[in-house]
């Protein structure tokens, strides 16, 4: 007999999307990757940490990751005691569930939105509270006072798309007992952000990451901006050398190129905003995304139906068997070509 | 206020070997790293990987590296339900931590070994044993039934280098409760390991790196090898995509040329028996080392002092301020060259 802790033994793991082995015979818009390579600095900077020889990989990297938070200090306009960098952003979500909550403590988050903060949970063997959101796109039933020693607020939010305004979130700030994490995983890609409530509120946090916007999904490289007193707790909770040499050579260089990184965006933001218009032009329901994806409804809302039929095609989009989402999809942007295949796939299945 | 967990806020964080920032001009044997660069084929394979625009990167890693335990797998003459890769092993003991010990159960280890498994413990909120050794390299006062949910036990032992006859590891695994994780850093410069063992008891875990033998210290790769069913709560736990895409490529190759492994493993063995030879014929005390480093102390027991005047001289090997340990040092094996000049540094400290 084997003797896991009964949180452990009776959870179910989280199921991250789907990833095709033979990939590249799909239009792949189930994961939220960025169509684009990433910046050519960032193949640069790798080529060079790794050298003729590879000899630099023979010693252990940087403990703190520090060009990385001065970069990204200077990106965001903060003393790199404000920023940890960390192996993924779901490293640091990890690691703030740690630092604040124990076993039996409760954390919160929106349902919808990412429910591997719920995992997290499990793992730590905290209870989870979850609340819906209205229809003008609140959290239904926030109390006045939320006692929970963390709230997790994915804004954008995902699958939905809508960004909760930063009037909004500072209230919630203020609301909240705990700490209020908010999970700008696809800021980069919205009209507007709440970085400035890390300075406004000491229980909030913000993270990010360059899986997205950056197109690095595939390196696993996220971040946390926090007070430094939250930043130090999470410091300690960390692996030690919790990101390699390639990964920090390519972070930094990703974040230097801040031209790049607002073409790219630019470009998915112009096909999103394309792509919106035609699926409603046939019929569809689209909610106004801030994000490199949308959620979108057939006008049947059998959003099982339209994923089979666009998943013989080889165009991979992502169904929830959630009764909250099933009506639906969500679709990431690819190129402006992989859309207008999936548009044209689209009335065919009708 | 921020309202941490009591055990985060009350402990100190650990703190990783010192990384010089002009590290070329040293000659750096403090972190038991490997003086020759990681196989060619590993360059090779994070070339491929990245393309000529690094396209690959925007995608996200195979989710459970599944090559990488196949490799593993097979190599070890293990099923790869056997097999768990980690963002270096020092996060599958985290991991494990978690798996198996909730707050306020304990964990031991023996002291001196790797101190890192007392932070683990403490960001969990679990307790902490230490044994000590015994003068044959027992551990003094183990119980008939140890209770602790978890024990680890690092073999060969660093800093101190011997390694514990399998023998005695099997008796061990008999008398533990709960499991016993055998954290084999240094296994293939070793003559013997207790890979078995894993075979004969489910409650025992052994752990693996890159880091040292492979060369790949700054590309973070760990593994674990236990039961499936301990692998699948690891899996629930461990980050979804805990090895980025050059990681994963890295570690394939590196697995598959054993040649190259077993050439370099066998310089630093050579090397090793050499400078222990060198450094007892100056009258040092050196203890048999199994590892890629020794611990020796100098004829008047003062590791700070000779500690030092390596320092003076750009030479950096580890001093523990430990009272059990303070009188000697822990030398990383560098090629021949470094360890010579070292010797030669020692013989003008005196």
């Amino acid at each position: 007999m084997i003797p896991l802790r009964q949180n452990i033994a009776s959870m179910k793991g989280y199921i991250p999307g789907y990833q095709p082995p033979d990939i590249a015979s799909w239009i792949k818009l189930n994961t939220n990757e960025n169509p684009y390579p990433p910046s050519p600095a960032v193949v640069k900077a790798i080529l060079e940490e790794l050298g003729p020889d590879g000899s630099a990989l023979r010693i252990y990297p940087n403990a703190s990751s520090q060009k990385l938070r001065e970069a990204a200090g200077e990106l965001y306009g903060f003393d790199p005691s404000w920023i940890i960098m960390a192996n993924g952003s779901d490293e640091v979500l990890n690691n703030l569930i740690r630092a604040f909550a124990a076993e039996g403590e409760e954390i919160g988050y929106v349902h919808p939105s990412y429910s591997y903060y719920g995992t997290l949970a499990e793992v730590q063997g905290a209870r989870v509270r979850t609340f819906g959101l209205t229809d003008d796109f609140r959290i239904a039933g926030f109390p006045d006072r939320y006692e929970g020693k963390v709230f997790f607020l994915t804004t954008p939010n995902a699958p939905l798309g809508p960004s909760f305004p930063v009037e909004y979130i500072d209230e919630l700030a203020r609301r909240c007992a705990g700490m209020l994490v908010l999970d700008e995983t696809y800021a980069e890609f919205a009209e507007s952000n709440a970085l400035e409530l890390v300075r406004r509120h000491e229980n909030v946090v913000v993270t990010r990451t360059l899986s997205k916007s950056y197109s690095l999904a595939g390196m696993r490289i996220g971040l946390a901006i926090a007070r430094p007193e939250v930043i130090a707790a999470l410091d300690k909770i960390r692996d030690h050398y919790n990101l390699d040499r390639l990964a920090q050579a390519a972070c930094v260089a990703a974040l230097r190129d801040q031209a790049y990184l607002a073409e790219c965006c630019r470009r998915i933001r112009e096909t999103r905003e394309w792509f919106t218009a035609e699926l409603r032009s046939i019929g569809y329901d689209v909610i106004p995304s801030q994000g490199n994806y949308l959620f979108a409804s057939p006008p049947d809302h059998d959003g099982k139906r339209v994923y089979d039929g666009l998943y013989a095609r080889k165009i991979l989009v992502r169904h929830f068997s959630d009764p909250l989402l099933a009506h639906g999809m969500r679709i990431s942007i690819g190129t402006r070509e992989e859309m207008e295949k999936t548009l044209a796939a689209l009335k065919e299945i009708g």
